[in-house]
């Protein structure tokens, strides 16, 4: 069973891994192997993954209904087969001395955005993207039942300078039973300014930069992308609703289509401007226990590896950035976005 | 000038490089040249660096008082020649509609540790790396007179995937008009806590610690190495000094001399079990404003670089870290560490 300690200085939590404990001589093997070989995640292999939890399929007028872990999938969910927490069990909160500990309870899912191991979230036609969307949706509303989870972070790692140890485009889920120090500190600093101004800061922000412009990267009907004004890395963009709505999982269905359209543009302007960049994307959204609430806006964060510099930055805390996020944000806008649909969809 | 901007949502200020802009095809031109070539710090090469603030000479029985920049250094200090910060100037706060600005006023210089390109921290005899010590303080005191820095950071990348852009063994310094949201955190941690007991946190770490000793790696008269409870990152490691002291600068003589000893050994051991990994050592201490009080301990922390996780952690703030820490302090504490000096010390 991993275990979930805390920080006594900074209060961070974080996971240890007891069981599968990485001895110093692991870490030179452990190189990540990208390109080609055997992919666990493409059709015919559903066997090779922990049983879905999830998938969409599309039933055949007349046909027999579709059997689990089998192929025709859009999107599939399964457990991750090595993963960070363990679903079974108690949290066991105790103390360790001066020390805190609870057992490293939680899910890890793996969200498999395609069948097509050549496929990128990028490339993907909107409406795929769409289907993956819906996947995160359906996959919080079920955890969000387990009362022992306090957040839901649904996060994408693209390429190998980024973290990605599969090639084949995926996301991931981790529910936790304690809230991340990231999350904690962007939900406090939203409560106090709408303590003080009695206005969400994100929807405040979206106002002043949607009136600048400078700082724009793409608009739609619902949502705009732009690069923040302190952005801790260079290209770094968040997607907003434009509309107050404080949690993921709470929207309306047209924003997922809007959503799944702003990705796309998105992912492709920097896949065209940075030469398909490795990437982090992660959700930011309220915790499970408080869904609906005026202070915090939910939003998606990318941010793409183009500097060594991360060293320094994980060192320090401090972060240097080498690009004014308003000369990304007018490379990205620039760029072009091709709007020719792939054959055949 | 580079600007300092916060983040309004979370108060993290961040440099943004607005001289020297990297555009989109800087990243991937942006290869370090880490092997081979000329390098800046070699002796002899002295005028291609800003000229020394502060360098350690030898002075030779009867012979000539040494020049400023020119070979016979033992260590040598050097503004950076392609500075986050610029050092003239006025902060200039100002607001930005509701976002928060102010001229990237600060110093950025490099330690250069020894004139031997081939040696590391690690290889350097104790007595060498005392004089690294003394350099460090020297030019904090000399940079605290400056009212304009709130705080001095002094880092050290080692190797390329730590961030390293130069191969000669160095430090850096950077003098901050700001706190770093890192420092900000583990003062107002340890504030908390002493509220509550009166007592520093990190006094009461290290008397747990070395009761137990599962988590120590190494120790001398006056600083305890240990693996600290919850590390972000395998093999973390932490040097503290065992009597209080609330700032590096403010230490007895004795004290560097004894911190030499327990970096080389820590380093050696590292470098013995992890195979010469890359990391970032960062100094911990108290602000400019407030070095003397009985809640903050200054110490060192060293964090290897082992895995490519770094891109998922700084996408979510969560931390994975799969070796615990009594594993990895049971790793370094058995490592041998060879006594012998090197010929000719």
């Amino acid at each position: 069973m991993p275990e979930l300690r805390k920080d006594p200085i900074v209060g961070r939590w974080v996971i240890i891994s007891t069981d599968r404990a990485k001895r110093p001589t692991d870490f030179a093997r452990d190189q990540v192997k990208m390109k080609g070989g055997f992919c666990p995640f493409d059709p015919g292999n559903e066997s090779k993954t922990p049983p879905e939890v999830l998938a969409y399929r599309t039933v055949a007028n007349g046909g027999p209904p579709p059997e689990r872990d089998t192929p025709g999938w859009r999107v599939r969910v399964v457990p991750n087969k090595f993963p960070a927490l363990g679903i079974e069990g108690n949290l066991g909160r105790q103390a360790e001395g001066m020390f805190d500990r609870m057992n490293g309870i939680g899910a890890h899912e793996v969200i498999i955005e395609t069948p097509d191991h050549n496929e990128t979230l990028a490339s993907l036609p909107e409406k795929r993207i769409e289907d993956v969307l819906w996947a995160f949706r359906d996959r919080i509303l079920d955890l969000k039942q387990d009362k022992r989870f306090k957040y839901i972070l649904i996060f994408k790692n693209h390429g190998e300078a980024a973290g990605a140890s599969l090639e084949h485009s995926h996301c991931q889920l981790i529910a936790l039973p304690i809230l991340p120090k990231q999350v904690v500190e962007e939900l406090e600093g939203a409560k106090e300014y709408f303590k003080y101004k009695e206005r969400c800061i994100f929807c405040d922000i979206i106002r002043q930069e949607m009136d600048s412009s400078v700082r724009v990267v793409a608009e739609n009907q619902a949502f705009v992308t732009l690069a923040p004004y302190a952005p801790r890395f260079p290209f770094e963009t968040w997607i907003l609703p434009k509309r107050h709505e404080s949690a993921f999982e709470n929207s309306a269905s047209h924003i997922y289509e809007n959503l799944a359209q702003a990705l796309k543009t998105v992912l492709t302007k920097m896949d065209r401007v940075l030469e398909n960049p490795a990437y982090n994307l992660v959700i930011h959204t309220s915790p499970v226990g408080e869904t609906t609430n005026d202070y915090y806006h939910w939003h998606i964060e990318i941010m793409p590896k183009l500097t060594k510099m991360a060293g320094f930055e994980w060192g320090t805390g401090f972060y240097i950035n080498p690009t004014p996020p308003e000369e990304a944000a007018k490379f990205l806008r620039e760029a072009s976005v091709e709007v020719a649909q792939p054959v055949g969809v």
